[in-house]
């Protein structure tokens, strides 16, 4: 779509395209809405990126309680935006064995026991066995430290 | 729901109770999940207008983008949240004549036109005819004062 076209959007039609970039966070698009002219994707990525370094702590966290858990019911059940469905697909989540599966819930549980939010990482750019190894390298972290990380990785 | 049940539910479970208490915003109720263990109901909704305040402004604007507009098509074509469906029954919005649907449609298009968000009243407080009113007062205000309005009335 060409940048033009995206900054003649009214606010209801930049939201019913860019809505869902932030899981289940419509209010970051319409927030940084306010902000056009936009020059082109990368600036949006920026104003949304401000955006978010603009919220308290509690909202950051906020934003990763809204993600799902990678290879959890909502992937069983199908309710996952089609975004999560494909990035979790393109790691290969859709396809484990009940053991596997049964290894990452309680990877994920014992995760969000410490932290309070979801593990949260860029699960398009990697593969499963990476994510595991990387889930266990992180629960050792700090919570300030891990929220950060999760922000980050927030793809 | 006894405050304790609240107080011993993990995130999932708060967001899926209280994920639609800001419209389309799960954002802050799992921002505010971590000011448990509250006191009530009350603590609940001081802890929702904290995180508001703490928001920058073009959060408060995002916040009310998120809304429906009053008699508008999302109310026809059922779309609405049941909340907010009930909302703008109780107000008059789903027995209007034609005539009426076309005035609040232009009304809400200029008030937009001008603010770049929806005019938000707290409409169970209120009939259409008071609405009607209101919104042309408003129609009056400057921006700064009428997001501040807009927020307030946010309920």
């Amino acid at each position: 779509m060409d940048i033009n076209a995206v900054n003649a959007l009214s606010y209801g039609e930049f939201l019913e395209i860019f809505g869902n970039v932030i899981e289940k966070c419509p209010i970051i698009p319409a927030a940084i809405w306010i902000h056009r002219p936009f020059t082109g994707l990368a600036d949006i990525e920026a104003h949304i990126s401000d955006f978010i370094d603009s919220l308290p702590e509690s909202g950051k966290e906020g934003i990763l309680r809204c993600h799902p858990d990678l290879a959890g019911r909502e992937l069983q059940s199908g309710a996952l935006t089609r975004d999560s469905q494909e990035e979790q697909r393109a790691a290969g989540f859709t396809d484990l064995q009940p053991v596997e599966v049964s290894r990452m819930r309680s990877l994920n549980s014992e995760y969000k026991e410490r932290f309070g939010f979801p593990f949260v990482i860029c699960a398009r750019l990697n593969t499963k066995r990476d994510i595991t190894r990387e889930l266990l390298d992180r629960l050792g972290n700090d919570r300030a430290a891990e929220r950060a990380r999760a922000i980050d990785e927030h793809c």
